[in-house]
């Protein structure tokens, strides 16, 4: 089977113009089929401030009221993705951005109110596998934001990490699918300050020995619990590292390599 | 040949929820191949205000500096663009939002500074009609923001009317094409304040002589020019009615027909 990556970039690399354009360039000398995810970064925050809408984050996930998902609908499936998309263009991929309202691309539930309201947060229901495919038959790069809605014409704001996962899983049987976690740092680290305590290799053993010594922390948790599902659904191999180095991390000379 | 109908709906449509939804549910309902281009409306103007970011028009078209592109970025192929393709996934349409930008869909250039200087405004060079095709053919209803790119990595910000135009005139040899814009007046009138002067036709001769008596003007002005742009290079007709009235407009009982 043909290799797929479908490659997550996090919003510290989307708000750092020089880091995004190097990873872009790394993405735009790729060979093969690929899709990219993005976050949206601090610029959401930003334009909540200068609009005067206050934001509210619970265990660092956004509560989206109303006038949230206007800005992170504007934000990530506006300005970031057709920048993206621009870029890439400009280098010579035939990239075409898309949100997961587009085509029914991803049809997701408002998440229901347990402990927290998390106002239009979106869970994923479904993909559209036939969409995808019919897109990368003709290598189509996909820049996708993690916005989704719900089939009735609601928006929805969505992770960006388990969009990409949800997508790496759709085509699971497909292609040989690779999933990359770009962000800004070199992968998971024993040692937060220390760039060198890379951890090459989790498996599921390590995972609950790190989550237990507190290693592995907040973020990084939902990001591994996303590496297994996609594991579990028949994705090849999940990668996290640093979102410029798409090539070592795909050759497996960066980064942390999660297994079961 | 198989009809295709491109149809453009103004900004103060997509100011408007309930009439843009009447204007959706209309759309909904076409048999066949059609595009919906928009507008931005004053959405972009209050968020400019709420942004504290000074906004210029000269004759009725707005300068675009750095700080108001990401504006119309943002509110044109985010906020605007997939509340419409939610809204028309809702009704049971196979809708995709794209703006110019995506798939090199329409390569601008930035419009040469004469006695004005509009800043990242586009002058459309090229519309990708493969890719057109190619969407089309799945019957996928297409909806266009009207941002365009250089091809060097720059967006910009481009009139929607032309863009409408310039689809329709790139499919005109592929489809009977039928040009639609859409506002909220019923047609061009005679007389502005009243419903009931709507002309019914025009032909070249009688756009010379309603210029001259300044029945038609200001904004009427460009729109038509793009109406006999379209005719000459081989689309089917071009009405200018009511965006809510599409059926009314396509079957010739609404607005006012452009002919040569």
């Amino acid at each position: 089977m043909e290799s797929l990556y479908v490659i997550k970039i996090g919003g510290n690399i989307v708000d750092n113009p020089k880091l995004l354009n190097t990873c872009l360039q790394s993405f735009a000398k790729l060979k093969g089929q690929a899709i990219l995810v993005h976050g949206g970064g601090k610029l959401a925050t930003s334009l909540a401030d200068s609009m005067g809408v206050k934001q509210t984050l619970v265990e660092g996930r956004r509560v989206t009221d109303e006038a949230t998902l206007k800005i992170v609908t504007m934000v990530y499936a506006g300005f970031v993705n057709k920048n993206i998309v621009a870029q890439l263009q400009a280098a010579g991929v035939d990239a075409m951005g898309l949100s997961g309202v587009d085509g029914n691309l991803i049809l997701a539930h408002k998440r229901s109110v347990t402990n927290v309201d998390y106002g239009w947060v979106g869970d994923i229901d479904k993909v559209n596998t036939h969409l995808l495919l019919q897109l990368l038959s003709t290598n189509t790069k996909l820049v996708v934001a993690p916005i989704t809605h719900d089939g009735k014409g609601q928006l929805l704001n969505t992770n960006a990490d388990t969009i990409a996962q949800s997508l790496a899983t759709a085509l699971a049987s497909k292609f040989n699918v690779h999933l990359i976690y770009g962000f800004e740092k070199e992968g998971v680290m024993k040692d937060i300050n220390d760039p060198s305590s890379v951890i090459l290799c989790i498996d599921r053993p390590a995972y609950g020995i790190l989550k237990n010594q507190k290693v592995i922390f907040e973020g990084m948790i939902p990001k591994i619990d996303n590496a297994y599902l996609a594991l579990d659904n028949g994705v090849k191999s999940v990668i996290i590292g640093q979102a410029e180095k798409i090539n070592e991390l795909i050759n497996g000379t960066s980064g942390t390599t999660i297994i079961n």
